[in-house]
């Protein structure tokens, strides 16, 4: 075991310089201060080598990846990340693994002002276990159960790029365009951007990791709703159409690992939603709207209707898997 | 990864009554009501099987056991546990083995009155991840930093009894003391019953996982102290005297598992701290007292003294480890 006590250094050197922390790694437990006028988010991710990410990655990117789908979490909800705990799985020990790692761990917490605040290091099959720790003014947390027929559903930007560069990993000859679509797969960037637009103006919101159709679903679900979608207005990713042309709907409707928001606003709020947008220079792309009949249906431009089938988005084809408790 | 979806329907038969969890599985992040004269508390743990458990245990166990050294944590820390993540990694899918581990899951946490708030299922070899929260009155939490050269140093309760059980698993004859030391090593009862007596007393606490050497040095550490033992005084469990009389002393200073709590408590506050556990019907073990000199020290009755080398225990003394980031 002392010879994995090395593994610390990695991880100790890690800085914040977050007050609410009280007592960080090191104790039986940390101890944190959360805000009177907040609410506590909490929420976990595992990611797997082989079903979120390739072992040949460089653990540089599988460290920021696993950072960013956390923070994507507390994004949806509308909340702050703040600190996070870390159940890191490794087939054995390699400094210059662990070194790279942790520089991406690292610079993923630092970008955010986030605090590693615990964890511990286990020898098995490689796999990063983040639970991550948010906050959100009271009652203002956005939930997935909030849609309500006539809510106009929007996606926060462009999808396809992360499901393309699975795709397309190995086949892309132009430098520029691979390190772009691999930069979506390997660095997301979670919405957090939309915090106060979510908390001034959506009814509910999740985040699309799994895929458009997929997570819509979650929602429709969770809200007791359906979803009819202009297919032609869902935003794709200009690199998704220029390389996979004829697959590009495919891509953008069952995707995953987008990290973008899909979010829905009731209508009478839809006007000044899309000045606020406007004004703090985002832009949200409105895809369809919510109704009382259960499913998901496609409206073509005759206003004839299709039933859309939402499926999980099998990344990388292994037997690996991670099923979130729904 | 759809035929895992069932297992979500092992962990959602899991009730609680908290009012504070405002949302909890099915969401992007739980939302959380901290009350605003707590502070909060995070620890995680993970449990590996080959390393804290054998996979020939009943799921029952491990699930009971991965709880309550959870909340041992949060004991050690003078807090009230409140909430869970759980990240399950399985080598297959049993309905035999999720139901009993369910089960377990669902008495621990009733037990208590902890809530499940999130957690995902990953396909690998079988460990077991569990994130606890709790809570704590602000500026109450006790530290593992805070001993000082002269508090007297006690233990919560009899120690060696998880060890023992580790060694003669096999051998014990007699059904009821072999249920008894089983029942130490399957199903160990954190010490939250001394949560008001850290609080108004205790200048350092330490849950007793690793062994007691091996957590009071982790206390001297954190303390910038030492520690000098008078062994006589050191509690040890009747069936460990009765089963391993020549290896009694050695499995009460370095068997792990005990999940007795290791405290401080400064000399001028002895005699009310003796008084308010007698009027609680608790019971500790005066074993030592904190010094300036570092290092762990064994006094016998002639006043010679003897270095003591604090060891962390080999559970199963297989290739599997955790390191605790510290």
């Amino acid at each position: 075991m002392d010879e994995f006590g090395c593994i610390d250094r990695f991880f100790n050197s890690i800085k914040h310089n977050r007050t609410d922390v009280l007592l960080g790694i090191g104790d039986d437990a940390a101890c944190l201060d959360v805000p009177v006028d907040q609410h506590l988010l909490v929420s976990c991710d595992t990611l797997v080598a082989g079903v979120h990410f390739l072992e040949t990655w460089d653990p540089y990117d599988i460290a920021f990846k696993a950072v960013m789908v956390n923070i994507s979490d507390i994004a949806a909800m509308g909340g702050d990340p703040c600190w996070i705990t870390l159940s890191l799985t490794l087939p054995d020990l390699n400094p210059e693994w662990l070194s790279r790692f942790s520089s991406g761990l690292s610079t993923a917490l630092q970008k955010y002002n986030i605090a590693l605040i615990g964890g511990d290091t286990t020898r098995g099959s490689l796999s990063i276990g983040i639970t991550i720790h948010g906050i959100t003014e009271k009652n203002h947390a956005i939930k997935r159960s909030g849609a309500q027929a006539g809510d106009l559903v929007y996606v926060s930007g462009p999808l396809g790029a992360a499901a393309l560069a699975l795709e397309y990993v190995e086949h892309c000859i132009n430098t520029h365009d691979h390190a772009v679509f691999m930069q979506h797969l390997h660095r997301p960037i979670p919405r957090v951007d939309f915090k106060y637009l979510l908390r001034d103006y959506a009814s509910s919101a999740i985040d699309i990791s799994d895929g458009l159709l997929s997570d819509l679903q979650h929602v429709c679900t969770a809200s007791g709703v359906g979803a009819s979608l202009l297919l032609d207005n869902v935003p794709i990713h200009t690199l998704v159409r220029k390389y996979s042309p004829d697959n590009a709907d495919n891509l953008a409707l069952h995707g995953g690992d987008d990290y973008e928001l899909c979010l829905t606003i009731p209508a009478v709020l839809n006007s000044s939603w899309l000045e606020a947008i406007a004004r703090v220079g985002l832009k949200a792309y409105h895809i369809g709207w919510i109704d009382d009949l259960h499913g998901l249906r496609a409206i073509n431009a005759d206003g004839q209707q299709s039933e859309l089938k939402a499926r999980g988005y099998n990344h990388f084809g292994v037997d690996g898997y991670v099923n979130e408790l729904a």
